[in-house]
């Protein structure tokens, strides 16, 4: 979907940033201004403001959900689940995704330029969290002129965010879908991002981060940093699947012969490298540090002196909650418990666990059930 | 257990090495010669030669199985089933445990001097295979006069060359005990490997393998490599229950305060970095390379025409097959496909699951289950 209803208000549409003052007063009492936030929007926003529908992105995403992205040139990371005729439909709903902060597509991150210094923050870009992320996204709203959201999607670190919103703005969000998240990020969650910040870091072109000046980036550290996290993406059945051991074929051996050398024998081996190679050329290694610290640091119940039902008790939000069998990431035990919570704080929670041969991954990939459940969940609402 | 039975023949004791001429024809087709074999051996050979056990380490273990590590000072890595009264017993057995092929223990691998050059091989050693390990295993026990294993034990990759062996040897081994281990390396294994090979070879202290004259060697790599292949060793429950996501204490905050920093805020993280960092002082990178590599290539089936019974047709040695519940780098689905193949090839086998918090790591720790078992299967045995 690349059609936009045409408007003369050029707060709405694609490719759009914005600069706001602020300030933002972030979790770890720095002050941030201004505040970059890139976003889009797509459909309109109706008269009484009510159809607003704000996603969430994961990790490595950005607001490029249903349109092209401008670098690697594919459709948008959610275009299965928004577009005409789709659960998120811009017929229906106006559609706000925006780049979170501390990432690299045109929000304020340590690329950025720090105003008091005249050159990017780089390490010197506060810590933010989650919290924060949607601290930015409810500034961007108030621009927009949305104070209320019909509902909040988003899926990995998008449903953290979602989750969160309705602990922070409980009044402004009427329905929150969360999907293959965790309200709290566990020891080998934040083993495995410690794995991919130690590689980055060890890598000598990162420099502690200030390598913006010669562009000599620290590719080679974030792309091992992108492999061990892809393959928690992933489910142990699926890369069985797709690639079981299997070799490369070769101009010589057409079904692959192994080289007994270091070259990537396996099929399963060139696949990573080029996650790892292919994901350097879109992202920021520093943004890489920062989200991954935001997503460690995020535990709602923490945050309400340990109760995760008390962080819902203020909100009168409906709650849509999705998890994937084969997720090991964020394996359906992590919904149950906040469906336990939301259950314990008298929340209108659903809940299912779907079933897919895809791990964490599911909820990117085409999965019916998935836009049947995010649809029926999301019309229930439209109807009372 | 420090002591052993004092002997004339040089062979037998702690701390041995011996220069083999071999010459030792590879899976790769590489004639290598001389082969080095550090080991040790405890307990005193019998005079019918019938009560030798052959243990088998795993990927960064040694043959100080049962006696203090040179460089770390720290007990044998397999104390707890090794000694007096313990179910390898060398007062009743004779006990070998060999540094494998590759490592960098005094057995031949890459930092080993390359005959025709005068200079460590480095990234010229050949790629080895698992069985190319046995075949020097076999080497080894030759030159001891051991014509006859009363068993070959391990656990991880030592329970790969214990099931290899009587694929190759089936005269040479009355029984098999396999722990924590596979039939093959599967796709999320090679993938979780691949990480941690990038990650040496992405370090530019690796310099294609060439690090040995000055000593530079590629530790961050290194490091980066092992806090990865260590999360695999370790259940979820596991470093929850022992980190869960509590935090550092520091001098000015026992209980630990978040630093809003890129410090090792969290306990698990510190634990992690700690991993990579005592690693690095006892182990090569490029044997990290090779043994890895080794691993991954192992596939019993693939070897015997894609048919894992078949490659147990000619032994008549009786198999103890073991795994633990929260072990998710070798699962137990791995050591039931084993049991199958053994059962369709018409040996005798034993399997059982055991229950432990500790992954795959459980097979080195206090598990007193797995002690009986080991022990019973071996008293089994020499009743008969």
């Amino acid at each position: 979907m690349a059609t936009v209803p045409a408007s003369s208000d050029s707060r709405f549409g694609l490719a759009r940033q914005v600069r706001l003052s602020g300030p933002l007063r972030l979790d770890s009492g720095a002050i941030l201004t201004p505040v970059d936030i890139a976003y889009e929007t797509y459909g309109t926003l109706n008269v009484d403001r009510s159809n607003a529908i704000l996603l969430c992105h994961a990790l490595t995403g950005d607001q490029y959900v249903a349109s092209q992205h401008p670098l690697t040139g594919k459709p948008g990371w959610w275009w299965r689940m928004v577009g005409e005729g789709k659960p998120v439909d811009p017929s229906r709903h106006f559609i706000v995704c925006a780049n979170v902060l501390g990432s690299c597509m045109g929000s304020s991150g340590p690329a950025s330029v720090d105003p008091t210094r005249d050159e990017p923050y780089a390490m010197r870009f506060p810590v933010i969290t989650i919290g924060d992320m949607v601290r930015a996204q409810a500034l961007l709203l108030d621009h927009l002129g949305v104070d209320r959201l019909r509902a909040v999607i988003g899926g990995s670190m998008g449903g953290m965010q979602a989750l969160t919103w309705p602990t922070i703005f409980p009044e402004r969000v009427e329905s929150t879908v969360v999907i293959a998240s965790t309200a709290r990020h566990s020891a080998q969650n934040i083993a495995f991002h410690e794995v991919g910040r130690q590689a980055i870091m060890a890598d000598p072109r990162w420099r502690g981060g200030d390598y913006y000046a010669d562009g000599d980036v620290p590719s080679a550290g974030l792309a091992v940093a992108r492999m061990a996290a892809h393959i928690t993406y992933l489910s142990e059945a699926g890369l069985t699947e797709k690639f079981g051991r299997r070799l490369q074929a070769r101009p010589d051996s057409p079904g692959g012969q192994k080289t007994f050398g270091f070259d990537a024998d396996f099929q399963v081996e060139s696949y990573l490298r080029h996650q790892g190679l292919s994901f350097v050329e879109r992202f920021d290694a520093n943004s890489y540090l920062y989200i991954t610290r935001a997503m460690d640091y995020y535990d709602i119940a923490e945050d309400h002196e340990g109760s995760l039902a008390r962080a819902f008790a203020k909100t009168k939000a409906r709650f849509c909650v999705v998890s994937f069998d084969t997720d090991w990431l964020y394996p359906t035990a992590e919904s149950r418990v906040i469906v336990h919570a939301l259950n314990a704080s008298g929340a209108q929670a659903s809940f299912v666990e779907l079933a897919s041969p895809f791990g964490h991954d599911a909820f990117l990939l085409e999965a019916p059930e998935l836009n049947r459940v995010v649809d029926g969940f999301l019309r229930a609402g439209e109807q009372r």
